[in-house]
């Protein structure tokens, strides 16, 4: 067991700030407004200062700053605490393994460099005697990390599925409504919450990244965000809306991972999910997470996954846990095989020039690979010639429908490729 | 700031449950299941443990466990870790404070003894280099504690709400349904959900030590259960369920806290809520808490609140964390004036011999104190020598409300008291 550590003593904490950007800045205006006792930011690096220096977001921030955008000025410094909001793998790595080694505790919210590079950060915080803490990176204002690490660690956590990114959940909430995904992207550029190239939200890189972190501090298991397979949001129409809603589902962007048999299953795109499902609940930039453990069942986090203010709610957080004296716990981790096979029902969503014999087709290819029917759709109204209509199947292997998926997809009255998307059912 | 303390060590931690019931025999069984590496349970101490050693609930466990009923063989061995799951204040108040100074780490799921002595008790433990951790004490297996203090402290908390009671909400959620007070009752205690004597669930004595718990987390603000207005939901009538779905709403036994002005506004009882809140998703035993922080915005946390399993998954975790090297953190906890007063609008049913004029006398009673009536709601089939009917009134004052039914009481019309709940808005 560990000795009891040192209680917090009067010294000030030295703070950095490492990118001004919307974050950086909020966490600069929430440590001014809420003056904790013994913390002092002393520096603030930013790519062209200048600029940041005398903008609006830096109204009030004492005289007495540094401000720089030469990194070494805040490493060579005798700052406690580094706050890394930039983002991206390089060249925060360096800085931060810089950081680390000159004796300097970490906060950082950057998702793809934890997810990446986390365990070995950590080992490199631990060796120094120094703390390395994330809580930012997953879920924003959701202190959902912090939870499954000092409060869920005595449970076995089988299932984690949830909503991570906002953006996509700002815009399918909004396609629900009726509109199309090109315009709702458009409309999510405009307010800010989608980048001009969206990818990272949209093909799922983002919320793949924070499922990692999230498999780690719950499931004890490293795994690596390559290995999680991830689904676009792009193919999604306001047609699957409809269709859900007969299903009494709407369509979100899923993250989830499951261990079973000792493998852990995880994935990210979009699914199907209950509208009586607590993750229907979420609606516009909200994130959710539903943990499931064995012997404490599920666990229903949400709250605003994004955002300066929530982010910095989170960041500052950290800093008080550092500040108080938090220690670098080494958890437990695991080695497991990582698939991103699920047996779950699927929604297939087929654009077709209509004539006799296409279900029987469909449903010949689908008998052909093991996997049977549990409905067909096909709502009135449409254009024989490009012809929407759904099949769900029963509960079958990811692998077994896509299978299918590439047997139909060669039918040549197939307009364009079938979509395909998982279904969460009410026991998820 | 905190020196970083020293990593985990490989030594034992030794580890005794003061308590056999349903939580620490299922603490003991997860611990059993878990087989968690260096934790080493070796003692029990319950009233005639004979029965407990030789029980069910004792099934697996290690022989070499010292079973007691002498609570000096436990304070007086080597063990590092004591786990109390028996509750209540007195003895439970000195054998912790003689843990704690004898060197030992405090894990607690004892809500009445937090919320009384919780300050004492840690200024003792930080004394002595111990730790003291009670994250079970609230909701359960929802780890809303050690959320609050490692995710939410770089927040100001300005509104807590929540259902902290699975007994009243097994009992409201049922009501629901149609079935009166008095057979719910009967059936959560023919569940095992509610005691022979129901008072400190259906009273809010519960609900309001938890209340304390939390406001003292989330808000640095320490109060006493006794400043907290408590009340019974034994008044509750299936009719009120009708008249709550006509406006919207369900009942629930609701303990909230406001910071406004300064000043802590806090009530536990019967409330309506608006079943479009988050807070109306609960059903069964589950507990829900909502947090409100001026800069992150809402953060909802749900789950089982009660229970062996969920309550032994938070005391574990805490466990966990002091072998992990928890520190003692001392919140800074300031002193600010406690009050029951809120301003919201309040649903009042009354049961009357019914007579002409009577709305207009109750109007009357209202306007003199100064309340305007939002609504009046009467169904149709109930008998005129003992109507039921409601009134809802904008928001209002407590006391300006109670002063109300202090005058409609006096109403020789009146058959009963009349019920008055506050009731929870959209933006509560």
């Amino acid at each position: 067991m560990a000795k009891a550590p040192a209680r917090k003593t009067s010294k000030t904490t030295r703070v950095a700030i490492l990118g001004f950007g919307t974050v950086g800045s909020s966490v600069a205006q929430l440590l001014r407004a809420q003056r904790f006792a013994g913390i002092e930011l002393t520096h603030i690096y930013n790519r062209g200062v200048e600029r940041k220096r005398t903008g609006a977001t830096a109204k009030g921030l004492g005289a007495g700053i540094v401000w720089t955008e030469d990194i070494n000025d805040v490493l060579r410094s005798k700052v406690d605490v580094i706050i890394e909001t930039i983002g991206g793998i390089d060249p925060i790595e360096g800085w931060l393994k810089a950081a680390l080694k000159s004796g300097k505790h970490v906060v950082t919210a950057n998702k793809q460099l934890i997810a990446y590079k986390g365990a070995e950060l950590a080992r490199l915080a631990r060796a120094n005697n120094r703390v390395l803490v994330y809580n930012a990176a997953v879920a924003g204002g959701v202190p959902v990390i912090p939870a499954t690490l000092h409060g869920l660690q005595g449970d076995r956590i089988t299932r984690l599925s949830g909503i991570l990114n906002g953006t996509c959940n700002f815009m399918l909430s909004h396609m629900e409504h009726g509109a199309e995904y090109a315009d709702v992207l458009k409309q999510a550029q405009a307010a800010g919450y989608a980048e001009a190239d969206p990818s990272a939200d949209v093909d799922g890189y983002d919320a793949r990244a924070k499922l990692c972190i999230l498999v780690r501090a719950a499931m004890q298991t490293g795994i690596s965000p390559d290995d999680v397979p991830a689904q676009t949001i792009r193919t999604i129409a306001a047609i699957d809306f409809q269709y859900a809603k007969e299903l009494g589902c709407t369509v979100r962007q899923i993250a989830c991972a499951e261990l079973r048999d000792n493998v852990i299953h995880a994935r990210v795109g979009p699914m199907l999910v209950p509208k009586s499902s607590p993750i229907a609940w979420s609606h516009g930039t909200q994130n959710m997470v539903v943990t499931s453990g064995r012997y404490g069942g599920d666990v229903v986090f949400s709250g605003h996954g994004a955002g300066g203010n929530p982010t910095a709610v989170a960041i500052v957080s950290d800093l008080l846990s550092v500040v108080h004296g938090a220690t670098a716990v080494a958890l437990p981790v695991r080695r497991r095989a990582v698939t991103g096979e699920f047996v779950a029902p699927h929604y297939l969503r087929f654009i077709v020039r209509d004539k006799p014999g296409i279900v029987s087709a469909i449903s010949g290819a689908l008998t052909k690979v093991g996997a049977n029917i549990d409905s067909i759709l096909q709502r009135p109204g449409y254009p024989k010639d490009a012809l929407p209509f759904v099949v769900t199947t029963e509960p079958c292997r990811t692998s077994t429908v896509e299978k299918a998926v590439r047997l139909i997809s060669k039918m040549d009255t197939m307009l364009e490729k079938p979509l395909c998307l998982q279904m969460l059912t009410d026991e998820d």
